[in-house]
């Protein structure tokens, strides 16, 4: 059985036979008896396996080293003194040994060294802790939009478009490169043409909104950029919700209301996770995150905003502008001022992407950031052009490739509606709930440049 | 508010007024009066709007075309002689309209047409009902995980490990193709190193499973296999499952209660989706998914399986043997003699994959199929090799490059155990519940050789 269940219902089980199989995680074995730090997974915290010389083969146990795994059987009893259990070993039996040089001991790691191990690293208590969240997170996003009347949609990974500009994007190919001979016969490659990695599911979700009303895509994508940051990686997931018959306000309300749920599901369902992250990684996490899922959300327009930074007595490294982005020192100034989270929408158009709804002041679109304290930008989105005319001029303003688009522009004139729509990086999101600050260690085979380890 | 909302509390809302946002999807105006089938997508059949003469712009109304988006104003009211809802329209506002050459009308397309119209297919019947059971079987999938203490990892699209044979795999690439002169240096290409697209998150899940007992993977996978047939598409999403601990009868266990499960939930979930797929695509197929929930699965060695199929009077293509694959007329007859579901176990190691774990006779492996009643094989799995020797011993007999998969072959040092996986191509499933003999009709953007539109 799985430690989880047996400790959920520890009660039903107390002075009862059981059987657990797991690895040992610590022992410390003594003259008479011994004491092992036993943990399947199933929980952070494992349990205590107590044994005795009552084992035929105690001093067999006796040796046995940390990564061992045991099937363990016993009673399940109260440890002395304490709240808590432990199992009072009958038998155990060795099921795969573990030698002496084994990487991954009781004692704190450096995270780079665990890089080196990452098929290792989940066996120690702050990956098992991590990636856990990142089970749990992911779990709630899909019960949210579940909850939600949302419609997951699988957007593609292979991509013939092209929006974002070519230089970012990964190349997909079946071509033999060493047949290349500076000109590559796209006719003759797998998909008879360019073919990339998405960098985004926005673009080809919309047009399940516009049939299903709210749908969202949750999936990989990839950046080929060379940058070398604890918060690049080359390949993540987002979440990218699309609503229609929405506006900007409506997709704000979805925004707060998804990152509360998720934030208190993890609270509610990773408790010996969070409190082991509190403890070891970030003080004040578990107060943190609580703060968050109590906080109304602040929405001031991005002219607000710079309002805002203009008339702080602050020293900006980069002085505030209006018509500019904001910069990591604005943001970190707004949500303190605010002391909570804070909406900023209505951004400059210039600065944002071709498909945000322009707003009737010529200068600005219905777009939102939303920046969060300790985390800055964790999800970005916008109301979207509906009007057909206003989409294709601004594509003919930024000289864009409209024939690639025709599609995504015919939404407008087939039964086009308010829609809105955001993304959020689920990396970012378990960076501010983890606490871990580094995207390397939230991704459990993460890829940077030069970095494509197993 | 949604339909879908308004429907289930319909008694709640009986005679209020309500609004409800939605498309056009078939409109019968009549002199004094008009009928909108109209749809927010919610649901699969959406609601009956009534107007009259009483609305404002009634004449507008009445030469609205199919697939406007209109806001109704409105009462929610008993449908005349049906035990049915119909909403009464107060008011009803054009949001935005449609053109009569709008390809989507009230009528029965082909699937070829809708494939070339791809990001418009979700707006007719049978694609509302097929993609919202692909989003329902997905949350199924992650529930029943979820329920049962695995932990969901996200394993790596993009991978330098090449398991399955260079030949069917993309290669990613930021090399500029134009300056590879038949000498493609990849030590300055993004990775350093050639990279890949997965062909299966096995082997990288593996790993997980010797930390947190069980574990999954549910993503993209890829094949730039050059077939053109209705099961193969070059992107498709594989759910992995793999558990320690847990031989090759626990693997047989988790496969059929994870089945049924996920088949009951989308029959639980998707009533009026399964209806329609029931009535329009396949007779019976209710039917044939409750008898599959509440069907025993037999459980057969390969042998055994083979000694039935000799023994038949039937006529093969293809002859049974010892010590060979079997054929689809073979999977067809097998599940037919037991009526039901079929495990086929112990198949003969050289047709097998290297991991699997080699049964003390010498010529068997640990691997099962699962063979359904109209769908063939559906999932396969296997008892994992744990004994380092015996791995590296194969591997060599294969001529494998051990070294890629020195970190593989250590979870077998390191506290190793019985473990044992499988895997389920999603999209097979999706063919099998809904009855859509087609894979690119289950995939919202399916990509297959030469094919790789938005």
């Amino acid at each position: 059985m799985d430690l989880k269940d047996l400790l959920k219902d520890a009660k039903k089980y107390l002075d009862k036979e059981i059987e657990i199989c797991g690895w040992v995680r610590n022992h410390r074995p003594q003259k008479e008896f011994g004491f092992i730090a036993l943990n399947d997974g199933t929980t952070q915290n494992g349990i205590q396996v107590v044994y005795d010389t009552s084992l035929d083969n105690f001093s067999d146990i006796a040796k046995l080293l940390v990564g061992c795994s045991l099937k363990i059987e016993g009673k399940l009893v109260k440890s002395e003194g304490k709240d808590d259990y432990e199992i009072k070993a009958s038998e155990i039996t060795l099921l795969g040994s573990c030698p002496e040089d084994y990487p991954i001991q009781p004692k704190r790691h450096t995270r780079e060294f665990l890089r080196e191990n990452l098929y290792l690293r989940p066996r120690t208590n702050l990956f098992t802790a991590v990636f856990r969240i990142r089970s749990l997170a992911a779990f709630a996003i899909h019960k949210f939009f579940n909850e939600n009347n949302f419609v997951y949609v699988h957007t593609p990974i292979i991509t013939a478009n092209d929006c974002e500009g070519a230089g970012e994007m990964f190349q997909v190919t079946t071509l033999d490169l060493k047949r290349v001979n500076g000109k590559p016969d796209y006719s003759k490659d797998f998909f008879g043409k360019v073919a990339s990695l998405t960098v985004s599911g926005q673009l080809h979700v919309e047009p399940f909104a516009m049939n299903y009303k709210k749908v969202y895509t949750f999936g990989p994508t990839f950046r080929a950029e060379n940058s070398n940051t604890k918060t690049h990686a080359s390949e993540f997931w987002m979440i990218e919700p699309e609503m229609a018959f929405t506006d900007l306000n409506g997709d704000m309300e979805v925004m707060e209301k998804m990152l509360k749920y998720v934030i208190s599901y993890v609270l509610e369902n990773g408790q010996e996770e969070m409190q082991f992250l509190d403890n070891f990684v970030e003080k004040g996490l578990i107060d943190k995150l609580t703060k968050l899922v109590n906080s109304k959300f602040t929405r001031i327009t991005h002219e607000e905003c710079i309002k805002i930074l203009k008339e702080s007595k602050q020293k900006w490294e980069f002085e505030p502008e209006y018509g500019e982005d904001i910069a990591k020192e604005h943001e970190k100034y707004i949500t303190e001022y605010f002391n909570g989270p804070v909406f900023i929408y209505d951004w400059p158009k210039d600065i944002k992407a071709f498909y945000m709804k322009q707003n009737p002041d010529g200068k600005t679109v219905a777009a939102v950031d939303l920046e969060v304290p300790g985390a800055g930008e964790l999800m970005g989105g916008s109301q979207r052009e509906e009007d057909y005319d206003k989409l294709v001029k601004r594509m003919e303003e930024l000289n864009m490739n409209k024939d690639e688009l025709e599609w995504y522009i015919n939404l407008r004139k087939f039964g086009g509606c308010v829609h809105s729509g955001f993304g959020m990086g689920f990396e970012r999101l378990l960076i501010y709930i983890t606490g871990v600050d580094n995207i390397r260690d939230v991704i459990p085979y993460p890829r940077t440049p030069k970095n494509c380890e197993y």
